[in-house]
């Protein structure tokens, strides 16, 4: 049986992104969720495209072990996150994030991802992908230059642009 | 002064296709208008997420030239196309890619999109690249097996997949 996964979408969330992801999952039949890392299932894609997630991420905390993985779609909300740290839905997402991790569950993502993992301790010594702008701020993970990196239970992707790339393995791991 | 595009969304739209143009458009400040292909704004992606586009395709009719350039973004909409051909937006759809077509300015689509050209008579004798299933279908056009073909006004890429390798083309044509 395939594996079900949650899909976390900031807002905004850059479509290209979360769209790669999600058509991805339903064309090989991999069951997801989309959750609004906000505070109403509505939100918006950088490009200005209104959506609607089927729920918000304050109602996955909790419901962790219905899932098998979880997707961080990034965005533009990502470059403002730290103004934003100490909103609720966001300490949510943190929360929800480290769950997964915990209990050794498939970690994704691209582009700032690898960040928001290594600010939590996830992902120590291990290699990730993640934007070239932020490769020498991560602490615990290690940094580079690839397009996507597989190592454990955490997948990354450089930027939107790379997951075309992530996506073989990813679909592997998750039917 | 970059163009303007108006860009098609069926319904429901492959959304990993839609968003890699708007994403694109939107961070190389080209200004753009999403239009969807049906009644209401409201459509859904393959993936079953709702999303509201500006406006319906009965209102770009009469006004392709305020714009200079159509995109059409295809979805499972498609394979049941000659079911509801009737449909009165189906109908708005063919005749605006009609009138961008005799004022000679750029088409754009992935997978059915060359079908939709070729149906209309656009494109004759031009390559265009398409989604392999239907490359021997096209009749005026002529199919081919690249991943993206720029030919005359008409951008053509194979599957959603392959939009990234006609966006440097088509940026450069819309800055």
């Amino acid at each position: 049986m395939s594996k079900k996964v949650a899909v976390l979408a900031v807002n905004p969330v850059n479509g290209a992104g979360l769209f790669q992801y999600l058509e991805a999952f339903f064309e090989n039949g991999i069951s997801y969720k989309t959750f609004a890392v906000a505070e109403t299932t509505q939100i918006k894609t950088n490009s200005g495209i209104s959506l609607q997630t089927d729920d918000v991420v304050a109602n996955l905390k909790g419901l962790e072990n219905e899932y098998d993985a979880l997707v961080f779609a990034c965005g533009d909300a990502m470059p403002k996150f730290s103004e934003n740290a100490g909103k609720q839905f966001n300490q949510d997402m943190l929360t929800v994030i480290k769950s997964f991790d915990d209990s050794g569950k498939i970690l994704v993502g691209h582009c700032a991802a690898a960040l928001l993992f290594d600010n939590l301790g996830i992902g120590k010594g291990k290699k990730v992908a993640l934007h070239p702008f932020i490769k020498s701020v991560v602490k615990g993970c290690v940094g580079t230059d690839e397009q996507s990196v597989v190592e454990g239970n955490i997948y990354t992707a450089q930027t939107e642009s790379s997951i075309p790339s992530l996506l073989p393995d990813l679909l592997k791991a998750l039917k």
